[in-house]
């Protein structure tokens, strides 16, 4: 009964951002303001109406949950839980019209997320795990996910979003990893999550995050059987430095090259 | 009569290599085989197969026209037209299971492409243009393609497949319109095309295409308004290096930094 109210609420905010963002994606009206004084990150109504409209569906079928969500910040509720929202996951992607893009949605309590959906609302495509649940359902039927499993860092495929993660020590050490992984890919923010969960891909590597940028992550790939820690191997629900992985193997050689950073 | 019949073919290629490669995209028992002595090019199952499936269609419905395809080579022809496939372009995304590879076919005559089809089979998104059509269909219906015309390179969203486009070299000038744009993206193959001719993206400049790599995207672009040349401004449909824009300004601006390039 308690997961499944969760579970149920979580697929009626997924499918209510559907409805507010896709009027606006590859629209050419699509305005974005500049939201940091420094650098280019764009906010589009399409970001503000997703999270009212899911914000609204807590009020009513949540109201004890605390929310907290990219563009209004924190709720504070008592109990005990919290929804962790990202509107639209990747506004560049956005922008530029590619499918890459994510709404991400947790629940978490003290200990981090509990559950984790990423949907991507063009394709079509629903990525979700915890409570029991590791499922993919998209354009063509639905079926589980479940990582890889272990491989050498020499077979891994690595994704991030920026050929320029983070800081320059930050870059560095990440460049170290692409050199001896086998292909590194670019530019799919929270998609490249969903296809490490999927079993496609081997490791994930960022830094810069929130904590609503890898909630809903984490909980989607720990269902599949992967691992998601900061570049120590400490707990990354609270965003900075994130490395995710479909097993141990890759995890523990890109941590051995990451946790030099300083 | 003459147009019609080939814009239908192009439909029932790009329909069979659907059916072709679908089985293969995110199939945990995907091969892949390394085609060059140097670097990692894989060549799946799924490639040989659509390539396969579409000569066979050709050979039936239009036995008079050659054939160039990625995987199988040329086949001459007497009609004077030559369908120029690739049908897996972005190996590398469709290995890592992200949705941005496509498949490629264009009709050509003696000075280049006449029509084109970028076709993304799992999103069920087909971006068509030349004789007389420039269209997008997807999983949110049809709509005109169109880009978005003129604009400065300072407000202007560039794409790449790779960080390191070409040589030394070619990814020094490319850095450097890179540093005059807004926005820089990398990571989608033909994708990116698609999206310029779709009016989301301002500039695609990439290095060491080959013909049917840009036969398609050049009509697809060029039927919705767009410029694709090489470096230096001249015809691009033979590979090599490419830039593609929506408008003059934009291809201007770029082509003052890259034709700089030895």
């Amino acid at each position: 009964m308690f997961h499944d109210d969760i579970i149920d609420v979580a697929h009626a905010l997924a499918d209510a951002a559907r409805v507010a963002v896709l009027p606006h994606f590859r629209s050419a009206e699509l305005g974005a303001e500049n939201k940091l004084t420094e650098g280019w990150d764009p906010v589009t109504v399409a970001d503000r109406e997703a999270e009212a409209a899911m914000r609204a569906i807590l009020r009513k079928r949540r109201p004890d949950d605390g929310v907290f969500g990219e563009e209004f910040g924190l709720q504070e509720g008592r109990s005990g839980l919290t929804w962790v929202l990202d509107p639209i996951d990747g506004t560049r992607a956005f922008l530029s019209g590619a499918p890459t893009w994510g709404v991400l949605i947790a629940v978490s309590d003290a200990n981090g997320p509990i559950y984790g959906l990423i949907d991507q609302p063009y394709i079509g495509e629903r990525f979700e795990g915890g409570m029991g649940r590791a499922t993919l359902s998209g354009p063509h039927g639905a079926r589980a996910l479940g990582v890889r499993g272990d491989r050498p860092l020499a077979e891994a495929t690595l994704m991030t979003t920026f050929p320029e993660v983070g800081s320059p020590a930050e870059a560095a050490v990440f460049a170290a990893v692409g050199r001896q992984a086998r292909l590194t890919r670019y530019g799919l923010d929270c998609y490249a999550y969903a296809l490490l969960a999927a079993g496609q891909i081997d490791l994930v590597i960022e830094a810069g995050l929130n904590a609503y940028d890898i909630q809903a992550p984490i909980a989607v790939i720990e269902a599949a059987g992967g691992i998601v820690t900061d570049w120590r191997g400490g707990p990354a629900h609270e965003g900075g430095r994130v490395i995710a992985a479909a097993g141990a193997e890759q995890h523990a050689a890109a941590l051995a090259i990451l946790s030099g950073v300083e």
